[in-house]
């Protein structure tokens, strides 16, 4: 098993962060546009790939932990066959004005090509995640920052 | 033992990714302004960060590998002890216009904070090589993004 992991620091109350973690609205404010579903234990997310009116991409979650401003879980259940079975987690904590997140995709099967690809595609979100909390405008897809040649 | 694995896309030819990978001056182009040494196979590298005069880090590489237009590999004999027998490495392939790089920090003993913290780093780092390369001038330390309470 092979794990993603990044840390990044938020100039933000751990509430904020969590609240663009833990909704819908949240969501769809740096990962993806097309996030829909409901962000509640046992729930299901719905995350689209949208690239000019084609779909790029799409992932189905279980919502499996929501701890307000400390933790949330998915376990990828529908997508790409790389990512089912796998979690993505993100855990909180508090620096003095600065919220750390702690983030993983974690069980992944393979540290391959596409392992990376997503490695660094995360990492732009998560900074996509801070300029939400900080600024009120993140960069979700479809305008999400291309790192290479899969997108 | 864990790696850091990102995949990017630059829009040059591997020649000239290779060379900002495999010169001193192409590494102080992206990474840290300080970098010095020889870069070539049992040459040793130095890479020290920086900031308001005060340095805020140093490692120091063995190069192992240098296939020209292809790959790099360093090997870390002295840093943060996190990082002493760690590799780096660089592996180049074209598609078209672009030349994909996978970029590895491998063997870490631990996937702990530090790691996570290494991982958003590299992510940063990677675009400030495509900035380099594609625009001839990137961003390495100390003007480069700043991402948590760590830096």
């Amino acid at each position: 098993m092979a794990d993603i992991i990044h840390r990044i620091g938020i100039k933000a109350s751990p509430a904020k962060v969590y609240a663009a973690l833990a909704t819908v609205e949240g969501v769809a404010g740096w990962w993806t546009k097309e996030t829909t579903g409901e962000s509640k234990a046992g729930g299901t997310l719905k995350f689209r790939f949208v690239d000019h009116g084609a779909e790029k991409g799409r992932m189905d979650a279980e919502v499996v932990e929501l701890v307000p401003g400390k933790a949330v879980r998915w376990r990828v259940k529908a997508g790409p066959p790389e990512w089912i079975g796998t979690d993505v987690t993100f855990a909180l904590s508090q620096d003095g004005d600065t919220t750390v997140v702690i983030f993983g995709h974690r069980n992944w099967r393979e540290a391959g090509d596409f392992m990376a690809h997503c490695s660094m595609k995360w990492a732009t979100f998560l900074l996509s995640l801070r300029e939400l909390v900080e600024t009120g405008k993140g960069k979700p897809a479809p305008d999400d920052l291309k790192i290479d040649n899969w997108n």
